[in-house]
């Protein structure tokens, strides 16, 4: 990968850059953060010029390695106020790996908008002022119909109104803005910067070739392999990332009515299996891949009742945040509630703790589907109301003066309550990104120092899946990754080594964000500490001491 | 002053402390910084149960001291997150001390509403669900018609609202709730506890005694004659602190119409020369005391073109916030807005900062005193958009996504600009508080390590007023306060043991912030390095470097 676009949207300018050789061995959320902490200034304004929005497939990206394409978009984020990596699956990394596009960086500001045209020849910025406020299945419609078989990067109306829960939407193999770059409010930098769109057209690229060969085909048959092989690989290709629903259920670490239990008594009805019944009943599919060269094939598309399409990617975070934190158990209505986010361009998980806590505000009744469903609306209208909720859970607190409220770094706490899933919750304190959905420890334990141990190896092996491009859902370990990256780029890598860069891209990460004002080690919400979630009646109660070790990456 | 009054609002439970041992060198925002300190955990949500409410009068409340009667509340900020002191006439702190209440500690929270009333007998909690709602002004007629002339601290609906610019309110000599712990939102966490108003009845208190009393009565007549004989005691008296105002304009450094320039063209209509001529025709007055013992005499009573009460203590930061920054030149309408927020109970410098970005956003014109109106009544109200507004500048920002946001901590800049008063500016992010208006620095100098020197050293000085009790409108010198102590106290206190606590107090602030999740130093909006101000083109420019070392007391 040899190309860094650069695009200066103070003078809609664009500079095509040999990437510095000291970032041969950074990719995606390595990349990003390393660009971010030597261009950005940390105390920047998030929606403001000095900040920098960094899009940068994996280091494997559009290379024959199944599972390579995820992509990693990165800034300081206006939700956190720190560093901010968001990873997002869909066809848009495959293609900028085929173009060799290491990294596209957008600066400055702009009040009118753009879509950023990347093929083999370069880049462009296009006036895109008719797309000024319509949704993300439209506008992706419209951009296929006129750029072809492309892959989109693209803002809803919240992204546009610089909505701190805006997110910037993936398409998908079927060209759907199904997967997002949900969390931290990149949708609204992107606003920021004037761009409505980024459209990647790879023809004329290729996939790209490794340094040795035969060793490379050896390693990727046999992670190959493994992939196929695993139980997990079936059930999620099976059931999707919903299946585990019913799952975090029976612990007891779904967030449930505002997150006041871990148990819902509707989780049945908006789990894995379920959905996928009643998605075969009505003609949509399971087993879907969402980026070329996936072999887990976790995705789905959704038909409504009349049997026609409802949403693509409908997802564990999803159903659970929007379904058993809203009290809805009602399926349709939480697919029709996913379908709106994505459609606004907002992350179902800020939506969900957000609309959970307005029940404290009494604008809310748990099970109230259809006043979900206006409130959501509202958002993409950008009425007063609507801007508050779309700017998540923190702003909506502060605004109602509720003092619960489910936030690590102002960003919601995920559908993993860290009462029961205290390694999770661990992670949720020590990641620069704040609460994340990625950095699961389900594992149970009563040692905290080993769950702490278990936090901090997780939290360094997803950064590695990170910049690798490599999907969590693949699995990999260490020692795969390593030989994957030995054969493909001629390097000789340790284990060990490759471990390192993962710890040091989060120092680098922690070190941004102390720069930016925010703590090496921030606390779950008092009310975690204090209220005994049912059914197991746990609390967080994870000493500071142990998680400042665990910091210590 | 050898009580401490524990309030715990979980169990509606009072006790009496004696204090610690270790208080004894405490007063106001030394002693409430302290206890913060010692018994709140910096993490806690500010409108949480963990947080407390800290009354204290300063070391040299209820004394025969001229103008010793200022009084700290302190908490845990919801406007900031970080330690706040707001430092308040009227008054309560006389009649505190001479009620010998060191401090009163209000714990826990509570939804119910209370009157939390002290006298010399103790201390009680009497229902007071029948104040829900009601504005200051009649909140604190009502309750002297109840309870005769006490001292009331109180909460407007703002503060009711848990809004983080809410204020707390103080009587002044006529009654009147004219004074205000307006900074940080105090009001919001007051609310949270259930306390709508703190009555102070001292009947059969009595003016503290001296240890050596000869001695004390002779520095007693030096501090007077020293007020006295100063030209800005005069200039305070005739034209009140508002006298201030043309100057400041005239040396660039007014906030105008959303910090856009540093210089008003209808300053003089709203500077103390016209306010005092003015107040002058209607039989309003100047020349008022807000405490006992006050020999400065700044404060007013202004009255209506009718010749009708209309408000009093009119301040300069309230005509520059709510006139200038608004590019609102009528004085009527200006006055009318200070009265409605002192009404409403929010922060006059907070609520003219924030309707100044709602320029930006399309919902106000500059010079639209109506409007401007309409909305500070909204926040009285509570509607969805008041809500907002009620939380201050750095909220309705982000719900507009607003990147051009005039704060530092999330704390409205007030009135004096530092691109012009860069020493100012310097006090704005060291300060433990946020931008605050008491650290000024007026003085120009071109060396940054002049200013940055004198930006320390007036942090101490003002820290060490607000634990003393002593108004900075009366000037002492570390020379005069020292001698003011040891004879009350019989200590034998050097000036420099005397500033070694003022450094002291400012260090535990920082202690307790850097707990809290914030940073040592802190930095100004981006806009404020990068737009020259009119008319004499400064932006701020001094190094992060500098500020450090001025941070490091």
């Amino acid at each position: 990968m040899d190309k860094i676009i650069r695009v200066d949207m103070e003078k809609k300018e664009i500079k095509i850059e040999s990437p510095k050789k000291e970032y041969e061995r950074l990719g995606g959320r390595g990349l990003g953060s390393e660009i971010l902490l030597k261009e950005v200034p940390p105390e920047c304004h998030p929606l403001g010029k000095r900040n920098k929005l960094i899009i940068a497939p994996g280091l494997l990206g559009g290379t024959a390695v199944p599972n390579s394409g995820r992509l990693s978009i990165c800034a300081k984020s206006p939700l956190t106020g720190g560093i901010k990596e968001a990873n997002v699956g869909g066809v848009s990394g495959y293609k900028l790996g085929r173009l060799s596009v290491k990294a596209i960086i957008i600066e400055g500001s702009s009040n009118e908008l753009y879509i950023l045209k990347i093929d083999k020849d370069g880049a462009e910025l296009i006036p895109a002022d008719d797309l000024r406020g319509v949704e993300n299945y439209e506008t992706a419609k419209r951009l296929r119909e006129r750029f072809g078989d492309v892959g989109i990067l693209c803002i809803g109306p919240a992204g546009e109104m610089r909505m701190s829960s805006a997110t910037i939407a993936s398409t998908d193999m079927e060209g759907y803005p199904s997967r997002h770059c949900a969390r931290g409010g990149l949708g609204a930098v992107m606003g920021s910067k004037g761009i409505k769109a980024i459209v990647i057209d790879d023809s004329g690229g290729k996939l790209r070739e490794p340094k040795r060969k035969e060793e490379f085909q050896e390693v990727v048959k046999e992670f190959t392999k493994r992939i196929l092989e695993r139980k997990a690989t079936g059930l999620l290709s099976k059931y999707g990332t919903v299946g585990g629903l019913t799952f975090v259920n029976k612990i007891g670490a779904l967030p449930t009515r505002n997150y006041s239990s871990g148990s819902f008594e509707g989780a049945e009805k908006i789990g894995g299996k379920v959905v996928s019944e009643i998605n075969q009943k009505r003609g949509g599919s399971f087993g879907k891949t969402c980026m070329p060269g996936c072999i887990v094939k976790c995705s789905n598309v959704m038909h409504d009742r009349e049997g026609k399409f409802l949403t693509a990617g409908f997802e564990y975070e999803s159903s659970a945040m929007l379904g058993a934190n809203l009290g809805i158990d009602d399926l349709d209505m939480v697919m029709l509630l996913e379908r709106r986010c994505d459609d606004i361009g907002i992350d179902t998980m800020e939506t969900g703790a957000t609309i959970g806590i307005l029940h404290e505000a009494g604008l809310f009744s748990f099970g109230d589907g259809k006043r979900a469903l206006e409130l959501i609306n509202e958002i993409g209208q950008g009425t007063v109301l609507g801007r508050i909720l779309g700017n998540g859970v923190a702003v909506t607190a502060k605004v109602f003066g509720i003092s619960r409220v489910p936030v690590v770094k102002g960003q919601a706490i995920p559908a993993h309550d860290p009462r029961k899933e205290k390694g999770t919750g661990i992670g949720y304190t020590i990641s620069p990104q704040g609460a994340d959905h990625t950095g699961i420890v389900i594992f149970q334990e009563d040692e905290p120092e080993k769950l702490a141990q278990m936090a901090k190896e997780k939290q360094i092996l997803v950064c590695t899946y990170d910049s690798v491009g490599l999907c969590q859902w693949s699995e990999p370990d260490f020692d795969i990754m390593t030989r994957l990256l030995n054969s493909f780029y001629g390097w000789d890598l340790k284990e060990d080594d490759l471990k390192e860069i993962g710890r040091s891209i989060i120092r680098k990460e922690m070190e941004f964000n102390l720069a930016a004002g925010l703590p090496k080690v921030d606390h779950l919400p008092e009310f975690m500490e204090e209220e005994r979630a049912e059914p197991h009646k746990g609390v967080f109660d994870i000493p500071k001491e142990i998680r400042e070790k665990a910091a210590d990456v």
